[in-house]
């Protein structure tokens, strides 16, 4: 069944991650994930990080995973208002994530379990359906996230970070014609999954400063 | 092997996080470790939150596990600078816990894998080690630690987090006997892995504004 997913709304935080070895197919190991699943693992940390409370989920949060380790890249969307069986741990991520990896994928979207959406496509094709909103990068030479001011960082932001490799040059350029903003969260250069706990805590502060 | 360990060195930081049900047998399974260790799973997190950078790991850190999961509590220490075979995912890490719960355990520390300890004993055996360092303690209702200067929080700082379960009242007089200073790290209630990847982060900007 193919949904119209409304993946835009106002005041939600998005996190897309790039695996650029990501596997598009479920035949990986979930006794292996990082072994035979071209790092899974770090894009299941990446969801962790984004959605995972002490008492719950953060509802606020959709994040994309692009997964580019197939012969035809595969684009994962899991959205925080909608998402069920999400727990703290990376296996019983990567098992949703090979949930969401069996289902037949078009371009459109389709539903694998609550919450979590399925197509084919790569990080082309995500950041036109993103063209409107504000693209930040993460990279390290980029400006310090604390000396942004809030306008530019709260709502509609889209956050886009890169695995173990980074990005490659045509994903750069991508990115750069997308019109972005390159963004960095402080003097030391961490994983991705610890990038987006960072960007969680800073959109936190400033987004309870206002309600104080 | 008995060793006698240095724990304390100038400008380190330690992390002890406790785990209430955690087991301190090796009989768990990798593959559902959530389900069979008593939720040992938090505790990797935290020390994949406490090492991991994108290259390489966090030399200056030591954490310290507290298992209270068994008939008798056992602390596992992970030494930052003599620490080999940790990788960010969870489930390596689980194995080396395995194999450092598998040793025989004394009230002195025994060696496991590289940079890995073992001993028996509680949070109160350990609280005695710390006697003449700073306890920091994470709670909700803390300073905010962005507003603790820096001398109050670099340099022979302890930071406690418990788990899912918090800590119980006999420990939360321990820590108070002990001296301890109530932190928090910012609005949002977080589990214990997180906290410790911002207050990395913290302590990261705080030293780089020193270097500048």
């Amino acid at each position: 069944v193919h949904v119209s997913l409304h993946i835009f709304s106002e005041g939600m935080r998005i996190f897309i991650a790039v695996g650029h070895r990501a596997t598009t197919s479920p035949n990986f190991s979930l006794d292996d994930i990082p072994g035979t699943s071209g790092r899974l693992d770090i894009l299941c940390r990446c969801v962790n990080a984004a959605f995972v409370l002490s008492h719950g989920i953060r509802k606020d949060v959709n994040v994309f995973l692009v997964l580019c380790g197939g012969a035809m890249p595969k684009t994962i969307c899991l959205k925080g208002i909608e998402l069920k069986h999400l727990n703290p741990d990376e296996r019983t991520t990567a098992a949703l994530l090979k949930r969401a990896l069996a289902i037949p994928t078009t371009h459109d979207w389709s539903k694998s379990t609550p919450g979590i959406y399925a197509r084919t496509g790569s990080l082309a094709e995500l950041l036109q359906d993103f063209k409107h909103m504000r693209l930040l990068y993460l990279r390290e030479d980029g400006d310090d996230i604390r000396g942004i001011c809030k306008a530019n960082l709260c709502g509609n932001s889209v956050f886009i970070l890169g695995d173990h490799l980074g990005m490659n040059p045509e994903e750069e350029i991508l990115i750069e014609k997308a019109g972005y903003k390159v963004i960095s969260v402080g003097p030391t250069s961490l994983h991705a999954d610890h990038c987006i706990v960072l960007i969680n805590y800073e959109l936190d502060r400033l987004e309870r400063d206002e309600s104080v």
